[in-house]
């Protein structure tokens, strides 16, 4: 339980470099400022991964080494390949963790991962929100009270187009008028993968104490604890374990 | 609720060409014997649709006309163009029902609505199959006993790398030692689809009273009855529903 | 599907008699204005009963002869007596639909069902309630557009302590700052269970249309049509289906 | 993470005092048996209570300092008080895990959590079970291989009358032609429950290294982890934390 859990934090890197707002927020990009908010626990190990990188930062040996893969974009989710796209979802089934941030909920590999479209409705307007536990048995709702407030953030409304999630920890209200299923579990092979909502590039949302405390809890809850002896027979033939009624 | 379900049987009809058991068992193919088994029922309109059909058969304007579509394959999942399996996924998302049957968990179409690699462990070994309730609130478990038996199907194990379904309805017993979740049901955008094991192409299972049964209960199940005013809202930014405070 | 559904609607019946608005509202009780509505679909038989009749109106020979039952209470869940809410349970778990309405969460019969405290934060202050279909395809989403708008309710906020629905349809937005799980769907036993928010009663809930259209649309899906033939094996010693090896 | 978690083994402990098979496979007792496997793991603090201590050994002492319950009955069921019940059920909705082993699926306190009958089929004929790994990804399935095989059990056979559990771990397949989820993970309020089927008293089920490997497991699995933040405003009338309009 407690060894090292391997982290890398992939950003997309593209508003930080064309608008002011965000740039002066997160002047390394928002991947450095996740990374710096999960290595404060000693139990992570973390690195980062962008898009313009070769192979966007995501070879097999840097995926091998991953526990847990953060994903965060928006402007260029049709730049990420396929082939990446194909990589990134073997390694969830196969066991990886993967939390997806705010805009990634329209990622190849999100969508892919879920079979729908998710989509949802949305307004950017500096609107309130807050998030409400409704499971507050889950080791990701740990840390803080009935619910995060959050006093400047782009609003996604109902119906957001996922599959029921395995597990609904956080639901969204705003200012306008609108709810959210906001944080959202799900099971998919021998993976898990959290959705987190809140995250636009221009409020600072990656700055806020309570956030960081929930994707640092989705990273350990995401990091595989499972049995991973059944792949081996994935596609196999087998013989029976018991022998069987002869017939003529 | 007593409205006609337009129902296409789509068989991918190529087992029936090659090998003389199956063709002695369906000499027009599995989806005449599926196509007549369901039209029993007055309230289901038939057609069938077949792989060397131009476009497979599911042109736009068939598909616009399915209200359930059902899918056996199993040779030749790859020569399905991934253009008709792009329509065939919109038209689920945007409501139409989807019946799965036996090989078709491997089908283009039924993976990438999972999102999951859809594997499982198998043999054919003519072994014993009993399909056992285990939701008997369900409208797909009606109308016989607490189990359903099958004298020779072939095996398909756990682990059967799926989602979770939204609603499981059978698990199967085989002779030789396995177990399968065998009746799963998943929500996916407006559309429902229903995954049914039994079916292999050398055994008698679609001239079988039971589980016919079983898939005339899954169209009736899979039809649309939801809410579809929700469509125009994806991805649009909408105005507040309510006044925002004024922020300076 | 088009056979008679039988419902009862059962009141606690006190407000109306205690409460000048409650009664403006419902000279003739709540049950009387919902079973009015019911009874616009013509494959709806509907009859009411009260807490104050001879066990309490739910004798066996009424549940025996019910498919759906409603359930509105509030004041007076300590006076249901244990052995009705015994018999409702059964009846239940038998394959009877149960529609769990407003104030309801807390009647012994829905606590007894759930497991759990049910409950909730609430307010009394005449409040705006948007209640999100976030689940398209289900049936009891139909017949409106992506919302219901309840101009004056009371709130009910989250946590609210029910094991995780096994759908969940709507969720609430609530003009001062909450959000509820408030359209719910619950299998238990052979019964299928709908709990639904609104009905505070001196706002006049059971007189929108678009509420009456989702109580109507749950009766539908909660009448049985599953499998009772399940029920003879429970808690019952059974002969081995297959041989077993002979042991010494 | 890795702070001590502090489990109570429950036992009704009559059949080791009755029955001699059960005696010489347990002389000290099925929980002296358990609680060794569990001590194994250093983070674990055991201590073991039984039916006929007072107050069942469950104080309300023992249950606060209680992070997680493992409960074995079954002769005795009718035995054990209502008010300790109602205490452990309490404990369970404010976070104390509990693990319910074989037939303590008729425990009061598994049946008042669940709302259902929790009924099965079921026959004592010393067959075989292999116990099917459903979801790879879950904590509980850590430490052994695709399955679990046990030469000697009771057979547990659906339909087992109990709601969907929120995680379907294990289905068991078994010699005589049953299958049973025997696996079941459920959220109740705080609190987290896990169903395990192994354990009839004639066979040496505790003596099983797998077995027990899983138990561990699920006691870190169930032990809280979550939000108790929220218990403060159950049933409570909460101040708006918004503006509401003014009405007249």
């Amino acid at each position: 339980m407690s060894k090292q859990i391997r982290v890398t934090v992939w950003n997309e890197f593209r508003h930080e470099q064309k608008n002011e707002v965000c740039r002066a927020l997160y002047p390394q990009g928002m991947h450095a400022v996740i990374a710096a908010a999960l290595q404060q626990d000693p139990q992570l190990s973390v690195r980062t991964a962008t898009l313009d990188e070769p192979e966007h930062g995501l070879t097999t040996e840097v995926l091998d080494q991953t526990d847990v893969l953060t994903w965060w974009g928006h402007l260029a989710h049709h730049e990420v390949s396929d082939e990446i796209v194909d990589r990134v979802q073997q390694r969830v089934l196969a066991g990886m963790g993967l939390i997806v941030l705010h805009s990634g909920h329209f990622a190849k590999v999100f969508k892919r991962l879920m079979g729908t479209s998710c989509s949802l409705r949305w307004r950017e307007a500096a609107e309130k929100e807050r998030l409400w536990v409704v499971n507050p048995s889950h080791p990701i709702a740990a840390g803080f009270g009935p619910y995060i407030e959050l006093p400047q953030t782009e609003m996604y409304g109902e119906h957001f187009d996922i599959p029921a999630p395995d597990d609904l920890v956080f639901v969204s209200w705003f200012e306008g008028g609108e709810v959210f299923r906001s944080g959202c579990c799900f099971n998919r092979g021998l993976g898990k993968i959290f959705y987190f909502r809140p995250g636009h590039e221009t409020y600072p949302i990656y700055h806020n104490a309570e956030v960081m405390q929930v994707i640092r809890n989705a990273v350990h809850w995401a990091a595989f604890a499972g049995n991973d002896a059944v792949i081996p027979f994935y596609g196999k033939c087998c013989e029976p374990l018991e022998p069987l009624k002869v017939r003529e």
